[in-house]
């Protein structure tokens, strides 16, 4: 039977500062605090059901512990642990409880460096859709995806797909002829990605986008920010992307890490989609109105931590430029 | 020199239980509560610059206490006492701070009856227009304007236009042939209205109407009505007015004082606008897209206060039917 | 194997006038139009890629000739026809190209009387999503989902989530002890509905559901029929669903087929969802802001053809009263 | 009797291809194209009622040819006739139907080089307001503004405040000590502006703003211009200003000639407002949320006519930096 992977679940990122972050995700961006514990926040959107899909770890420097994917059952766990091994990937086991919520769940260093997760049991909350009253700041409705650069990018896409069954929405290619693969929009739930790939020093992880309901909350969003002294914490954006049609704007927290807050992309309810293509100077792909990305979005990323011994694994460069030409 | 009169400015209903207004006013809707005393909340808008636009007064009953209107110096206070006794109607002047920061301030019972207060002086505080972090609720703005119904609509809008220098932005006139007048928008500051004065059992005050900036500010104000518990609360609309073209919402406070939240007029930088005429039976003048208004917007209005006993102010039928055909 | 259904793919209505239905569907709503022959029209949305969404097809009266499904495989025709065979239920194969756009099509009247056609081939046309140029009207972005009236709900239910595999996200239940199915809204794509089936003289199909991408769009839709003439087509909302969340407004067309422009439902990526469960008399359920549904929108709908004689089903009374007690 | 300007009315812009032209503003943008002759287009926004609010001359080289403000009366021409023959500068009556559709008008070359015209009759056109069927594009409301680049600011909004009876709404002022104002926002119409004058190469046409009735019609209108390969006409933005609080976009017409998009500033229906103070170096005052306008914005500007000659008026430099110092 095929492993069944459902979407996008959480992530933790690593803080240095609960309090900082509390402030900006909480405060400011609207995210709805479920729960804390001495060295974490739990944070979740409106949409969701779900104990958590954002968990802050303080830590000594920013970065990324663990990205994860739920499962439909949990025999899809032993699977993707057979799987994993059999690649030569490091994996490790969670008991129940270890992240709180969680029932037992898998860590696997894949072999692209990330540090994933997957887990079938969540513990639930209540669903605050139409507690409107709660909503507040950008409305953050739900975790969407994972952006990450890997140095591997055609290697890190042919697991994704041929072996976790991940489908393609959408891909960038270099101008080289033949075009070499640049970038990789990956999905299992029905839209634009659950994980995009992207070619840069890797393993990093770029980004994890939340989704909101409307454009304007995006904007919303940007307001609240600047008038809460969060101005350069916008680092590119309102904008909508050519990739996914989104609307989106990129934002980084107190620590620099990056979340990306993403709306109007759109359904893709069946398995035969073609996937739009793009090139890499393609001015229209990165910003649909060809504003340009500032090397600030290319240059930095969150390191991501070892399964094994929670130290950021080593980097590697990619084989292909890692921007397009017009951005410098 | 002729009297100038700058905008609808302030208003204050009689509510019956301040803590339940106050939850339906800034809890739920999100107006700024500016200041408090024993028996009155002080409400404004996030664009509003003086210290209140709406005052909530603890009273037996509800109701309207008086409108108040802004006049560009002291010497239209003067002009406009002289011209209201000079038509017979009693006057009261209220020394500086009878009115938590307004300055001396004169007090009418006009010819419709209605109390009406002019003032130059008021306190300002903070503006609050770019402090996007205290946004709440429905976004509320600023005052927009008063809608009365009053027995002899034709002697009002006489009064008003002729006196006290108001223009008209749009009439709605009775199937007779010659039309009778039936209603009038009638402005000062460059919009279409500060009072509308429409032909019903009257002197009654229909509504306050708020400013919003947005259509998507109404329909969140419906989402947090429902959802804490006021859906019936929600008398009509939201919809799209065929007169000011405004897309509304008409609700109920738990007393039943009516306000409107309102978006979408359009500006009039002219004094010599020629005024757009409906008729009364016109399906789309009420709501453009067809929507019949409920019998009870017809009905209900708020009794007004008279400016000397505090009592209310006998009411008197109109000479025409008070609604159209098509609302029975 | 089991069948694997993706998601509800187009509907044909019957119109007795393709130039009124053209100037209603296509100059004001803004459809697309893909392509005619000399009785239909197809039309579809600026996010689909196929051929078209929704024919509308020449006849003496309205209704609906079919409403259908695509499948992920040709091999999923063949396992429907042996279902629905060993259901007792009529089938007929349609050759490749009967429909114009699509391959062979298998039709079905399943057990409830519903006209359904399952295809897996339909030619593509060019991806419209980011030709913003052609945006016009409610901007239309796709088909979203079928709503039927049906005489046995739970026999309805049963049959979809157990033999065709669609999963449940909202169910309507009655006010009896033990509670009676009254309605689901189930689906196979990943968000609220495919379809839905609600206790009503059936069987009769009651709208089609289009989803657009922000509530502007909606709101604008209202305008534009307002404007041309079309304000009596508009017959409920603009509002808030309870159930699904979807802002929505419902037309009825020239002919009285009835379409919801819908937006603002939320994403079901995972089978295990628990579905959300309301009371018929729950007024929040239909118009989460408390609106009542008209009359008409529980009286009536369409009717539906035989897949072999082309003429109308005959319809059968259900067992639960068919609306809510507050509609009249 | 004072000098009575009621508002911005129109402009005339040179460019060097009317097809073009037309293509830009009125099939991308969605101007209503009023009126043409051989030399000609007549524009206007939905809002509006006169003849136009915008008109295309063809010429060799792009530029302005004049500025027109509305006066409330005939007699406010005579008036600012001999005001500004007073004051040295050159004036030229143009004859009733010298321009299309407008009566009478005054021509006048200021004391800082700009062509303005002032004129008080105008011929009506149908008003568009609720013809929603024929908005398009960026749903182009009305002309709301003109900014200009002077050499001697202080001088210009001396002039304008003392002479005209324009009133003050914002303000930048230098780093200096004490202060030197930078720039000024002035308006005669009940909004934050009528013309603006900043301190810079003049005298030049910067930009003129036309209003949006939402953040939404300036999003569709930066999708649009992508869609129909404009989109390196977008020239900054879309973003918040913290002057004004409005929500923008510059664009560049085919000749780069620039128009801004505008909307969400708001209302200042009394004369005594205090103006809002910014300093040239705060990095909310241009773009609140952070971002830097790029250098074309503060370098290029389009050169202004002789009403004499029609050649165009010799430029000078201003006495302070032309822009913040974090553009360089």
């Amino acid at each position: 039977m095929e492993i069944n992977i459902t979407r996008a679940a959480h992530l933790e990122f690593r803080v240095t500062d609960l309090d900082r972050a509390h402030d900006f995700y909480v405060r400011v961006l609207g995210f709805i605090e479920t729960d804390r514990d001495e060295k974490r926040l739990y944070l979740g959107g409106l949409e969701e059901r779900e104990h958590h899909s954002l968990v802050l770890r303080e830590a000594d420097s920013p970065g990324v512990s663990h990205l994860a994917f739920r499962v439909a059952s949990p025999d899809d766990l032993e699977q993707l642990a057979s799987l994993y091994q059999g690649n030569g990937c490091p994996i490790r086991w969670l008991p129940e409880g270890s992240e709180k919520g969680q029932g037992r769940a898998l860590r696997v260093q894949d072999s692209s460096g990330l540090p994933l997760e997957f887990y079938h049991e969540m513990s639930r909350r209540e669903w605050l859709l139409q507690r409107f009253e709660l909503y507040r700041g950008a409305h953050v409705m739900r975790l969407d995806h994972f952006n990450c650069q890997v140095a591997e990018v055609q290697r890190a896409y042919d697991w994704f797909t041929s072996s976790l069954g991940f489908y393609c929405s959408e891909i960038t290619v270099t101008e080289d002829e033949p075009p070499q693969l640049w970038a990789a929009w990956l999905h299992r739930k029905q839209n634009v990605h659950d994980i995009a790939v992207m070619n840069g020093i890797g393993p990093r992880m770029h980004h994890a986008g939340f989704w909101l309901a409307d454009q304007g909350s995006v904007l919303r969003a940007c307001d609240l920010l600047a008038a809460s002294g969060y101005a350069d914490h916008i680092e590119r954006g309102p904008g909508r992307h050519g990739i996914s049609n989104a609307f989106f704007v990129y934002l980084r927290d107190p620590d620099g890490n990056r979340i990306e807050l993403y709306t109007n992309d759109y359904l893709i309810p069946e398995p035969d989609w073609e996937p739009v293509r793009w090139r890499i100077n393609d001015p229209r792909r990165a910003t649909f109105w060809g504003h340009k990305p500032p090397p600030s979005w290319f240059d930095e990323a969150s390191r991501v931590e070892s399964i094994e011994t929670g130290e950021f694994v080593p980097t590697a460069s990619p084989p292909h430029r890692d921007r397009p030409e017009f951005v410098t």
